[in-house]
């Protein structure tokens, strides 16, 4: 009969999952700037790129935010970030997509959206780019993909980027480094909870 | 023949759209503080936590985090975070718990981190709170899960918190309000990217 020894069972086990770790690690040497897509249903996709923009920040880098499509109130997260000395902020500058009602003004804003961030993947003193709900510009065709992609791959070895929305196309998935796909188990507007200042804007 | 009006098919299916929003948003009017789950083996969980604080933060509501297993690098978050004077933070101390090798020393540490989280769930002046990396106190059984039910159901009503980790309770799951399960597609790390300031901490 052997005699148990929880305590020795734990070590053993975390020091397996430390090697597994180490060794995982020591295999992953790269540095470079990564492409990371958020996409799903599920709530976390923007806070989720602006948790990460502002780790960056807190490591001295330059950020720069496009927001593609966005309510009318002031956000919680205009607020906080947008006057940071290393960070600039953009907003496409009209209400929801389903709220303007007007596919031409929706198309020109687009357009200016993304003129700003061409300019954005060409600097390499912006070390991330955070393009939120700019899935939805292809969705709905109001931007080119080809152009984007052609952007994207041609940008500063060095620079990360950050795309939301809730369905990516398969072309910036085939280019993308890191893909996470938020899915909604629950969500507490089913539960009769409405929008509120500080979780949904 | 009839003509197609590409233009108005598309303003008549956004206002299908904004129809089906409004009433949504109409049912639901409930305002209160609502627990957040983000799980899965994805990339993005404490990020998103940390981006839906700030959000809060920029709404002038006060913050909370308390760090449940953390590495020994300063992170980006709490250099850009934790000298807010509206964000209260919390690291437990210890390094990775696959790290430190002792489960006495992690259950202590465990254990002074959640007194202090016990205190912050009690506290009506603290609007959010984030227990990030929580769920694997549960999985190793460094913490009761009990008395956490407990305080979580006792806390303010309008009190937020948002916990994060790979595998949730179903205890916990039965109390939240939001769930998302973000799911790893994709990881820079398998295509031999290293983890990276700003990006993994």
């Amino acid at each position: 009969m052997t005699l148990e020894k929880p305590k020795k069972t734990h070590e053993e086990r975390m020091a397996r999952k430390k090697a597994v770790m180490d060794e995982r690690i020591a295999n992953a040497k790269e540095e470079r700037g990564v492409l990371i897509l958020l996409k799903g249903n599920g709530k976390g996709k923007s806070s989720s790129a602006l948790g990460t923009m502002a780790r960056c920040v807190g490591h001295e880098k330059a950020a720069a935010v496009v927001q593609f499509i966005k309510g009318r109130r002031e956000t919680g997260e205009f607020k906080f970030f947008s006057s940071h000395p290393l960070i600039e902020w953009h907003v496409m500058g009209e209400g929801f997509t389903w709220e303007t009602q007007s596919r031409e003004r929706d198309e020109a804003a687009a357009a200016h959206a993304w003129e700003i961030t061409e300019r954005l993947l060409q600097d390499p003193n912006r070390d991330i780019v955070v393009l939120d709900e700019m899935a939805y510009m292809f969705k709905y065709r109001y931007l080119p993909l080809e152009p984007v992609i052609a952007a994207l791959k041609a940008r500063p070895r060095h620079q990360h980027v950050i795309i939301t929305g809730r369905v990516m196309p398969e072309a910036l998935e085939e280019i993308a480094d890191t893909i996470s796909d938020i899915k909604d188990q629950r969500h507490a507007f089913r539960l009769g909870v409405t929008s509120q200042a500080g979780i949904e804007y």
